[in-house]
């Protein structure tokens, strides 16, 4: 199937930008409500406007494409159909507290493959995205990791999940990496996170996510020179290339390194 | 004494501001060194060009005041004579790896009390102020503290010390909050994270800290309804007022049960 990628990345950096827009208009008119899935995820009434509009959107421009979205069709998986993978808002908990570290996520797979990604976040006016082979960007400007720096000097960001079983592993690496390296960073968005690693604003992520997600994030950061990789089991049934398990994503030279910070029993 | 307050504000403000400006236009221009210090604390060529710039403003305005400084005089005590105490870089990692999470602190204590704070930060273009007894502001609005969230919807923020020795206490405190509250964040800022309590963006803050980071932060946050206490034994020689050994600063409500999850052996 032959696409035109820049008539996509186009579009979807105007739904993008768009979904950025209904985000910042409800919290000045304090105009949203929240509530909490069965799993204790906070999910407000924001996140299923983005949803819906950014559905409405794509079926009405790509009506052959699929959707993958964290509110409205989450067990979609990949196959040779244009799917879009999105998360109206990554960050809700802090969408809900007023913090500006949100963004909305959109991701498009072809072929299984890794296409195009956006990451717009609104309340800091910072728009990233890649398309696969062409490089990434942040509001025009290209994108590197910043890579070199040491283990005892990089700056690690990482994420927790909602619930709350199993934490004994997460506590370990976190201790390990407090011990090891410069600072843990605990900003509250995968998809930001994963768009930092390739600012050279961190120099390691590391986290569990669902592959809305990571979807966007992880092409953006790997088109900016960063390694993606594992560092514990894949557990989950999605595709490899939008699986979040055990996401490893960091500058090249301290991947090693960062995988026996984070083996533990 | 008598002191103006306005007055005494309004010089705070604005050095504040050029202070801020001085670091927009060092990151616009790559133009800073970074070096550590003893304890492998980062410091920056603009941390101590900040530091000259208020010192030299304090001086011409208040030539009888004293000045406690993290970077020219950080062995100062606090006594009859109003105190500046100043933090030029507060979340200077942050600042050295482009991120937007970064303040100047000034706080003003007289007669060993807290009088006025001021946090700036620029690359947000967040001001936040109080004079005690008159309330806590940010760019000209009230903030109040978001008190009646249980402590398993409660947002709260810490921070890690620069040396890597007795972790495992903080370690322990990381996960009593990982499984009883809502989310951890690391923002990297302490005067950030006690303004963000103030503002209502987070329900608890606690960290051990030194003078200069929470000097201008505890009396925001307080001004804004937020207690301030302890978790741990206070063991440095700092007066009360300004000794950050332990600090536990949240909405009301949640402060009893803040003190148990902080609890560790």
């Amino acid at each position: 199937m032959t696409l035109n990628t820049d008539k996509l990345l186009a579009f979807a950096k105007r739904i993008a930008s768009h979904a950025g827009t209904i985000m910042v208009e409800a919290r000045e008119k304090k105009g949203f409500s929240a509530d909490y899935k069965a799993d204790h995820e906070l999910v407000t009434s924001t996140d299923l406007a983005i949803d819906h509009y950014l559905c409405q959107e794509l079926i009405a421009a790509y009506p052959d494409h699929r959707i993958l979205s964290e509110e409205s069709s989450p067990n979609l998986s990949l196959d040779a159909v244009p799917t879009w993978v999105i998360d109206p808002i990554d960050g809700t908990v802090n969408f809900a507290h007023h913090h500006r570290h949100v963004a909305v996520s959109i991701g498009l797979y072809v072929d299984g493959q890794r296409l195009l990604g956006v990451v717009y976040a609104p309340f800091l006016d910072e728009c990233y995205w890649a398309i696969k082979g062409q490089g990434a960007y942040l509001n025009g400007e290209r994108l590197w990791v910043v890579d070199g720096v040491s283990l005892r000097n990089a700056l690690v960001a990482t994420g927790f999940p909602y619930q709350k079983n199993a934490l004994e592993k997460l506590i370990k690496r976190v201790s390990n990496v407090l011990h090891q390296c410069q600072d843990v960073r605990r900003n509250g968005s995968a998809a930001l996170d994963l768009c930092w690693v390739a600012a050279g604003r961190l120099q390691a992520y590391y986290e569990s996510v669902k592959p809305w997600d990571m979807a966007a994030g992880a092409l953006i950061a790997v088109e900016a020179g960063a390694v993606l990789g594992r560092y514990d089991e894949v557990e989950s049934a999605w595709p490899l290339e939008i699986n979040g398990d055990s996401l490893l994503v960091c500058a090249p030279s301290l991947y090693d390194a960062m995988q026996q910070v984070l083996a533990v029993d």
